[in-house]
């Protein structure tokens, strides 16, 4: 049995609670102060009400003010948080936590500062006390994994990512059950680059049902997968291209953390039906505005997030605009509100 | 204005003539000896009745008889017949062709002698006459194309792959419109192995739907895209390991021929329905009899075409089966009516 906290309540922060606690492990689920009602709900009752399951017995829930205590013996932290709550992670544990503690983030995403692209455990690490952050062994968990899913013990198959492949091999025996595979990577960089573009990229490829409902079904009732498809090997390729570019291996790209996780995250979610709205024909701002006002977006997070940074990276030539020209469009589309059209003259381009 | 002779009056035989008569060509559509009923057809009122669309009055319908007479003056072929019709056509076209007409294959597939596995374009140019064979330049389209969508002029982008540039890019300019994309790659070997396997692996895509029906609504009506997935993944990484060996190239593996198509045909059609019955519990050979009796699963044919090769190639040490479990298990299905479960502990396994 292990000693596990999990900050942030979240969808994903609680589905994972449940192949942990099937194991039998000591689940600590703190909430973030936006979970407090999340929190509150499971005290009562033990349901989550977004999740829509109930939470495992194994499972002790805490709000924010009880990091401190919930964090009594852990051996094991997970990051719940979305992208945006990374800083604030950090900020929240650093005071709190043991660094011979490791740390599992289930939150996506790459970080921006203008002249480079980080990935998120490094930008967790750099806001933990500089007198130990750089002890603490950071991993992270990638692959086509949907909340809802997983929390219903559906089959769902994962990679663990971090250097230290002991401590991986550790992680991994602590999360297995019959129905959620694991593997390990040592590839960080590809895994984790992956897993925060596909939220992007499946905003273009989300953007095709929008677009066949605005021709309407008078066009002979066909489905437009082959725009789709076309639109979902453009992003595995732009993915291939800044994996490199990062210093990853292109071998996370044709397994879970790429192809696998882009695919699940085409099939629907909340990137997708912002997608729709944008093949829609209505504008990020208003589409976001009218219809998805709560939800985080992680694709469109991930646009204001790298933005600006990819735009000068390509200014400065170090990053080759050609090679990403479906990356740019949805830059466009989501920062500056663009509509939807593809520069298909321009998609894979071998540079 | 070329003249161009296909071979095939299927749905992709057919689709294929809209955007080539949309361009003005002279389009010479020749049925097979199973095709019969639909050249009747467009010959009485222009209406294709399995694609279910009008075909272009650019087009000339030609039953079997008439393939000399549609041959004449003919500057380009192209073949619609499926993969079991390959030999057949090479021995139809023979005798009527010159072996300076270029010949473009939709024909998706691999065959297999028990030593070794062999592109269609190679068995289709050792299926023509001795004297010259050697001298016909052979040229094959991949990617995610459905019929019916291109046929309703729905973007659609592909690679048209063959080893001669210059005529590579004479046939693109043939056949580009607004909506039909093309690029090219000398690439052969890579494009034809993927868009070959992407039918099997379908097959196990969609058996993810039949899992879910069998398990009924009653278990928190989730989907299983999760799964559906990582078998999506282990498939583009089981593609991988197979180009490498048949000595193709990875970069058709992350664009339209390998994701693209794969995503495409696990979006729907036969061998997705196959799939279904299969997941449903129904072993090959009686949901084939039962449901699909008159229907190509392209996906089954595959099995059938290599599984024997596969075993043998694998019993032989030249391929290794740990690199291949999901495969081995597809031929397992179709070849030995075996039931459908999943090896979760040989995937990705790094060779």
């Amino acid at each position: 049995m292990t000693k596990i906290v999990i900050l942030g309540a979240g969808m994903m922060g609680t589905a994972i609670t449940i192949p942990l606690a099937d194991r039998g492990h000591d689940v600590r689920l703190v909430g973030t102060h936006l979970d407090s009602d999340i929190i509150e709900e499971i005290h009562e009752c033990r349901f989550h009400p977004r999740l829509r399951r109930t939470v495992h017995e194994n499972v002790k829930p805490y709000i924010l003010m009880g990091l401190g205590e919930a964090m009594r013996g852990a051996e094991l932290v997970i990051l719940g948080v979305n992208s945006q709550g990374i800083d604030w992670a950090a900020e929240m544990l650093g005071p709190v936590m043991q660094p011979d503690v490791p740390v599992i983030a289930l939150t996506k995403g790459l970080a921006g500062d203008g002249q480079n692209l980080q990935l998120l455990p490094d930008v967790f690490r750099a806001g933990l006390p500089t007198h130990f952050r750089n002890q603490v062994q950071i991993a992270a968990i990638g692959g086509p994994s949907i909340a809802r899913e997983l929390a219903s013990r559906q089959h769902t198959c994962i990679v663990l990512t971090g250097t230290n492949q002991v401590l991986l091999d550790w992680m991994a025996e602590i999360f297995r059950t019959p129905y959620y595979h694991i593997w390990t990577s040592t590839d960080v960089v590809g895994v984790e680059v992956c897993v925060a573009l596909k939220n992007l990229y499946s905003l273009a490829v989300g953007s095709v049902r929008g677009l066949l409902e605005k021709e309407g079904p008078g066009k002979d009732s066909v489905e437009m997968h082959n725009l789709a498809a076309a639109l979902f090997a453009q992003g595995v390729w732009e993915i291939g291209y800044l994996v490199e570019y990062m210093g990853g291996s292109l071998s996370s790209i044709y397994s879970l953390p790429g192809v696998g996780d882009l695919y699940v995250t085409s099939q629907g979610g909340r990137n997708t039906r912002m997608g729709r709205l944008l093949g829609l024909g209505m504008r990020y701002q208003e589409a976001k505005a009218a219809h998805l006002p709560e939800d985080t977006i992680e694709g469109a997070d991930l646009a204001f997030a790298i933005g600006p940074t990819i735009i000068n990276l390509v200014k400065q030539g170090k990053l080759n605009g050609a090679a990403l020209p479906l990356l740019l469009r949805m830059i466009d589309i989501v920062c500056h509100d663009a509509p939807v059209e593809f520069p298909w003259d321009d998609f894979f381009v071998q540079v």
